[in-house]
Formats: C-alpha cells, sequence, structure tokens
C-alpha cells in the first residue's frame, strides 16, 4: 500500500546522522504538510465562511476520533513496557482522565464554538465518505507497516507546532467568535513536540541501515499525503466546486 | 467504520421479499452508484480530453489492482466449498488463466489506448493518494464486517451492466482512438450480471432477519460512496480545480 518513490539522495548506503535524518524529515514538511493546502490557507486569510469551518470541524472530529485507536494499535505492537509506558501518554492527551478534559472534547468544544451541536459532531453520521475512507488510512498503515514505519508515521508532530501557532493566531484575528473553541490547540502546542522529540529519537535509534531510514522517510510522506487527501475532499465538497457526498454535511445558507 | 444512516422502512421488522430487497437495492444504484458522478457525464459527452481519460485509467488501475485481493479475502472467510467454488471465478475473470486474459490486463489495454506506457500504469507511482486510500477502504470493508456484507458489497454489479453498455456506445462516439481498448467493459458485460445474480440471491437466502437484509443494503451504500469518491478525487485533481497531489499523474499540455 505505499509508494515506492525513493528519496534521490537515497543511492548512498551510509547512515544518516541524527541532524541528516530531520533534516530529510523537515524536507518532506516543507513539501507535503498541509499548512500548504489551499484549504489552509484561506482559514488563515479569513476567506472561509462559518459553514465551511463547521464542515472542517466536523469531518476533522472522525480524524482526531480515530487518534487514539490508531496509537492503541501502536501500543499493542509495541513489545517494549518503556515505550508503551511513554507512548500511552498520547492516548491520555486524546482521551483526557479524571482530572482533565482530552483532545477528543476539545475538539467537541472547537466544533461547538463553530455552531454546530454536539450530538452532530459525535454522531458522524454528516461525515464526507472520503473523510472516513481517508482516515482510516491511517488505521491500515499502522497495522500493515513495520514498528519504525508507525513510529516515523507520527513525526507530521515536527510541523505542527508552526501551523497551530499560526492558526490559533489568524483564527482568533478573523473568527473572533471562536476563541471559546481553540483550548485544543492550545494543549497541542505543548504535547506535539514533546511526543515529536521522543518519536524522531526512536526513529534514529532503531532504524538500523539506511534503507530502513528511508522508510521512515517514506512513512512520513504518506502520513503527509493523508492530511493533505483530507482536506482536498473538504475543499472539492464545500469550497470549490462544491458538490458534498449524498448524505454528507450540507451547509445553510448564509448571510 | 460504517455510517449509521437506517433506510426509511427499517421501522418494520417483516423481512423483505426477494423482489423487495432488489428493489431496496437497485434505489441505493439510483441514488448513489457513480454512473450520476459528474466526471462520468463529461466522460459521456464527449467533454474529457485525452489527458482526462488517461488520468481515469491509471487511477481506475489502482481499484482493478486490488479487485482479485477483495476476492481472496472474501474466500478466506468462506466456510462453504460451494460459495468458495462460485467466488473464485472473480479472481479468474480478474486475474486471467493459460487460455484467456483476465481483466486486469483487459485494463492495462485500455491505459495503453489512452497513450499511457505499461509499466508507468502497473508502477503506479503516479496515483492519487486518495484513489489508493478510498480504494483501500474496500479492502478494510471485506476483511472488517460481516460476510452477508462483503457479499452485498459486491452488488453494485446489479448496476454496472446498464453504465457499461452506455459507456462502451459513448467511448466509441465520441474517441474512436479508444477503440482498441474496449475489451474489458466487453468481458464485463456478462461477467458482472453473473455475479450479481449469485449475490443477491445468496444475500436473500442468507439474511436472517430485517435487521441483516438492511445491513446487507448498508454495505451496498457503502460499496456506492466508495466508487463515488473515487471519482471525486479524480475530478477535483483532474477537471476543477485541478490540482493532482504533489507527484501525482499530471497532464501534459494538450493541443
Amino acid at each position: 500500500m505505499a509508494t515506492g518513490t525513493v528519496e534521490a539522495n537515497a543511492a548512498s548506503d551510509r547512515k544518516l546522522t541524527f541532524d541528516e535524518l530531520r533534516a530529510a524529515m523537515r524536507r518532506v514538511g516543507e513539501e507535503r504538510y498541509h499548512h500548504r493546502h489551499p484549504f489552509h490557507l484561506l482559514m488563515h486569510e479569513g476567506k472561509l465562511s462559518r459553514g465551511q469551518l463547521q464542515a472542517w470541524a466536523l469531518n476533522r472530529y472522525y480524524y482526531q476520533s480515530i487518534i487514539p485507536i490508531k496509537d492503541a494499535i501502536i501500543l499493542s505492537r509495541a513489545t517494549d513496557p518503556a515505550f508503551r509506558r511513554v507512548w500511552r501518554k498520547r492516548i491520555v492527551d486524546h482521551d483526557g482522565d479524571a482530572n482533565r478534559n482530552g483532545g477528543i472534547l476539545r475538539w467537541i468544544k472547537l466544533a461547538e464554538a463553530t455552531g454546530l451541536d454536539r450530538e452532530r459532531v459525535i454522531q458522524g453520521l454528516e461525515v464526507l465518505p472520503a473523510t472516513r475512507f481517508i482516515g482510516n488510512e491511517y488505521l491500515n498503515l499502522v497495522r500493515t507497516r513495520t514498528f519504525l514505519e508507525c513510529v516515523a508515521s507520527s513525526l507530521t508532530e515536527l510541523f505542527s507546532r508552526d501551523l497551530i501557532a499560526l492558526r490559533m493566531e489568524k483564527l482568533r484575528q478573523h473568527y473572533p467568535w471562536l476563541a471559546s473553541g481553540l483550548d485544543y490547540f492550545e494543549a497541542r502546542l505543548t504535547e506535539a513536540p514533546e511526543d515529536a522529540a521522543f518519536a524522531i529519537q526512536y526513529v534514529f535509534d532503531h532504524a538500523a541501515t539506511r534503507a530502513e531510514q528511508e522508510s521512515a522517510i517514506r512513512a512520513l510522506r504518506d502520513k503527509c499525503d493523508i492530511l493533505w487527501a483530507q482536506l482536498d475532499a473538504l475543499y472539492f465538497a464545500y469550497v470549490e466546486p462544491g458538490w458534498p457526498a449524498p448524505g454528507a454535511f450540507r451547509i445553510e445558507s448564509e448571510r
């Protein structure tokens, strides 16, 4: 299920140093991370309508809802208790505990701030089929690829802090009525970099060969493609040309 | 991973008769089968360029290539040798045998008729990520849903004969240079109805309750959504607004 394109510099068998590996990962992000996606550009320019932000919040909720499932699959494949102790933090971050709401509830608050009813978001009946299918590919990835690639696929978190910081600024500026819903992003500002620091060190320490390093880079590319394709589906349905699939969320006429 | 919308008439517990079940299936097709998709409408009006037909052939090849895998998964879940004897025909139809090319090779001939190089099609490096992710959902479906739903999901073949007959007429009319590539469709004109006749009889005989019948109808809907979403991705990348994902097939400038 992976694409086979090989990085241009993979001709060498020499293992990348930690800094080279991180630089290669960052190049993937520059090219393919969804901070470049036209849907996000419109968002940051304040050009999305409330209905389009609702469609975003509603669809992205599907992705949020499967992230702890993704992490539980990784946990189920991890044989090292020390790894599992670190990784389970991610599940707590999203599902919460007795003392703290998790990311899923915080995302629901964001969706509510766009004006959507909580039950409508949780039920997910109006999620675009493409959103589900593309999101499920992340589950396929962590079920079928090597363990190293599973860990590497999480490394979009290397790039998320900058995107989230920019997004919070732009959302506050252009959509001040969303301000009450930004707790999710606030939390991710610290969670994501911690997680990424662990994961890239893990990938560096456990990739035994250059070929394994390249497979990790490819897994990160594939993950970027998953994020990108979800926004394509959203753009296509709700910006231009504007035809949500049958049964999917439709934007009500807006002032 | 299924959506939960229930057919309006599911309030009753009465089992549908064979004719009612088939009629309910046909209603799903009327509403959701991809014969209605704007990409197909443009194709049948002769409004797609050669490059757009190349993008279609190249991307749809991915779907063709996983169909025998899908059928092998169903075979692997079938406990009845009689069922397996019938179902394995589908794998032969697509993979061929010593005497006959299968559907996959015939699809490659179609792609070649559009002007694509065979190796480029088989390698699949330029397939849209969304095409792969959405196609893979069909594999998810046959891995995770009930056996009855797996069989029911094949019932888009109830609708494919009419679409294929129309398509062959329109392709010959508007794109006569494609004529040498139409063997795939010719074969499907007889294969698909045979397969559908078996599958709908199986679903009727093995759905013990109305609820199971409704689950079969829902599986057919989900399959329609998979076909539809693949064309959305194609339309979005190659018709309007026209941005294939990074690394995906790009249409060369056309006269």
